[in-house]
């Protein structure tokens, strides 16, 4: 395939010691040495591929020097996007940097739009669309594990999961089709159908088995959104920042949203929790006070985890009975804290209202617990998981929708042979599987899919 | 000169397309090589400089697939840092280049320091101080003028002239010096007392010539410093709006401060305009009304330029007269604004408070006037001025502050050759003059200083 030329800033916008325009496609060598002066006026186009040089961006109207600059060549097809692509490495400067991006583009470039050059990937078929969409989740990965789970997706693990079950698929198409066609042969009614049951009963084992390891994925890839819950003066401050500062916070702008709505992460063994509204922790230590009891309760409702805080020198109140009402039947690990003071709290009682719930005591002051508490949320979404670098999660909730409808065509077809449905309708949901785990990789999908996936990417990737 | 190896994540934080984890010194290369894996095992120490290279980040510990990237190598001494220097492009995640860090640290690289990169290419003798300090403002250029006078320092503009200044010194030393050793020619006191005042005038009147240039490079640095007043509902915020409408708003953060403190710059004909308190104007209308009286008269006292509004379509107050005694002294442009409107206000008067300062009217509704608006602004502080790029400008405080010091030696000099002064008293004169602008380049400079300096910049340049 062949497209016009595309130019973006691939750097994050920002004070850096480096900003890169990236260039692609095939004018892209022509235009960079359009803007481009290296020592002893070598053009690019008569280097050789994967080559760095030295030189400067000219304003070719006022002949004025704009950047000192390395600019690498790199030559289709061996290439992000298996076009030509430079790269011009800037000195960080915002000014600067957006200098040199206008003047490709006055030199015939044309902006590329978010994603485009992962799209082109995708397009020129160095990628699949799963992949490209891990490019993404890496980028965005907020933990190790996340980013164990993007980096096996990113090379190919899912992929060849899936497609290994649509060649699946397609044999026992293909199978079937053939008795069909030759009925002369005896017992093809009954081979077909043995044949028709064993392989659909595989394909569903392996998609439920992905399927599995989706809520982890998610998890993974999205975070799990924590609330602390508790009292005024339990701790819950305090909790918060033996957890930022135990585990590198994490604090990231959402692409999108104005400034002011910051999330704060926290990576726990691997987990990245979603400290939700910490804002409102560390100003009023109260969360209902601060955001309403209206606002809170769905606060609550929307989180995966809870925290709930308990003082291990004080008696438990009706307030601390009342939060253990409104957290019923959601993942919470009660925390009770204050140990280094002498015990009023009546353990039988958080026992009976903690229920199924783990229980751990710390005293966050002297730094006591964090470890089982750490323990505690890693073992109640991983229990007893392997290293997620050995597994295929599936963490993209549009696989996830696409496995969940695949499940249930083949449960269909499954369903369809054991009925004794005739074999072409059978065939249907077979195909309507095949063509279901197909849009996972981009096998089968639509343009304006593909169109609306990668506008969610960032901007020159 | 050698240094150990140093590593750090040369592109600014933030979820983009591109990540780069930058590591310059001895063994670069061979740290590099013992977390990159590349295609078919080649290995970057056999690879030629100023190549390009694919291939994984692996963990050697865990064996583990860390990143896919591409290794730029470039090995010394045409690097930036005249040292071997490889620069591992990552795929933009904030986990993932994080660990391709760690993993590169872990096998004895070292942080970097801030601005360590530039030191090490300052040390090694490729570029000097004054180079490396306009390698930071390039960084942190808000318009294209701070940016051409940024990269001519960048590339020597200023060095050269400082560089000129110092060799004519020392010449004129040497002369004095031989006159000194062999007073037994005729007339050597007067020839003496004739060279210095030549040279010394020489030397005095290239200093003056830079210091008047360093108002404007501070402006083209540092942006000017604009407070819009005027009373409530004469268009304050319209005006903002079209400034920052027209031309391109540049918001950024102030590194080392909280993410609160937004400053917003205006580029208006190349001139930064640095917008105080634009918050208070946007949500109140009234600058005095949101920051109190005393806050605000401080604000008004440190700025550079006040744009204060009229209404075209009201009667002069006592509020207005007022604002125009508080900005009394002060670079002053008048806005009548409101001139789609019928005329109330009292020309002539305005005419008198404005005094020197220049008027100008506008419809900012119906856009009017703005074009004018910013031909005054630019023509007050650039009036008849050649464009940036084809002079020296002196933006830097520190070398103003040297300059001046300079100055005030070299007029020591020649206040002691006309006033019959000894000759070693003027010659220790003129050997200050030659060391001030010395620290300028950083050829005479202390040790303490440079790394005070390099400090300030940001992290991996």
């Amino acid at each position: 395939m062949e497209f016009d030329t595309i130019a973006a800033i691939s750097t994050p916008m920002g004070e850096g010691a480096i900003a890169i325009v990236r260039l692609s496609g095939e004018q892209a060598v022509q235009i960079a040495d359009a803007v481009f002066k290296g020592v002893g006026n070598k053009r690019l186009v008569d280097q050789t591929s994967h080559t760095i040089h030295y030189g400067h961006i000219i304003d070719t109207k006022t002949e004025q020097v704009v950047e000192e600059v390395m600019v690498s060549l790199m030559k289709g097809p061996k290439t992000f996007t298996r076009e030509d692509v430079v790269e011009i490495n800037c000195h960080g400067g915002l000014v600067s940097v957006n200098r040199v991006l206008q003047l490709v583009l006055n030199h015939g470039a044309r902006l590329a739009e978010p994603g485009e050059f992962t799209k082109r990937a995708f397009l020129n078929g160095r990628i699949d669309l799963s992949q490209a969409e891990a490019v993404m989740d890496l980028i965005r990965a907020k933990t190790d594990r996340a980013m164990n789970v993007a980096i096996g997706q990113m090379e190919g693990r899912l992929s060849k999961l899936i497609q290994g079950l649509r060649q699946e698929i397609l044999e026992t198409l293909a199978h079937v089709e053939v008795n069909i066609d030759y009925p002369e042969y005896d017992d093809v009614e009954e081979m077909t159908h043995q044949i028709l049951v064993e392989k659909a009963a595989h394909v569903k084992t392996e998609i439920e088995k992905l399927i599995r390891t989706s809520q982890q994925g998610k998890i993974l890839r999205e975070g799990l959104s924590t609330v602390i819950v508790g009292r005024p003066n339990v701790g819950k401050s305090s909790l918060l920042n033996s957890l930022v500062h135990e585990n590198k916070a994490i604090v990231t702008d959402i692409p999108g949203t104005t400034r002011d709505v910051i999330e704060e992460y926290v990576n726990v063994r691997g987990v990245p929790l979603r400290l939700v509204d910490t804002a409102g922790i560390r100003e009023t230590e109260d969360i209902v006070e601060r955001i309403g009891v209206e606002r809170s309760r769905k606060v609550l409702k929307e989180a995966d985890l809870i925290l709930l805080v308990l003082n291990y020198s004080d008696e438990l109140t009706q307030e601390d009975e009342n939060l253990f009402k409104a957290v019923e039947g959601m993942d919470v690990i009660v925390i009770i804290n204050k140990t280094d003071l002498p015990q009023q709290i009546d353990m039988d009682r958080v026992e009976e209202l903690a229920k199924e719930h783990k229980v751990v005591t710390t005293s966050l002051l002297q730094e006591q617990g964090v470890d089982e508490l750490e323990e505690a949320i890693s073992s109640l979404f991983f229990e007893g998981e392997i290293e997620a670098s050995d597994m295929t999660y599936v963490s993209n909730s549009r696989h996830i929708a696409l496995l969940n409808q695949a499940l249930q065509a083949i449960e269909e077809a499954i369903h369809g042979v054991e009925m004794g449905t005739p074999i072409d309708i059978v065939q249907i949901d077979l195909t309507r599987t095949w063509e279901l785990l197909g849009e996972i990789t981009g096998d089968s999908v639509h343009e304006s899919l593909i169109d609306q996936l990668f506008s969610q990417f960032c901007l020159g990737k």
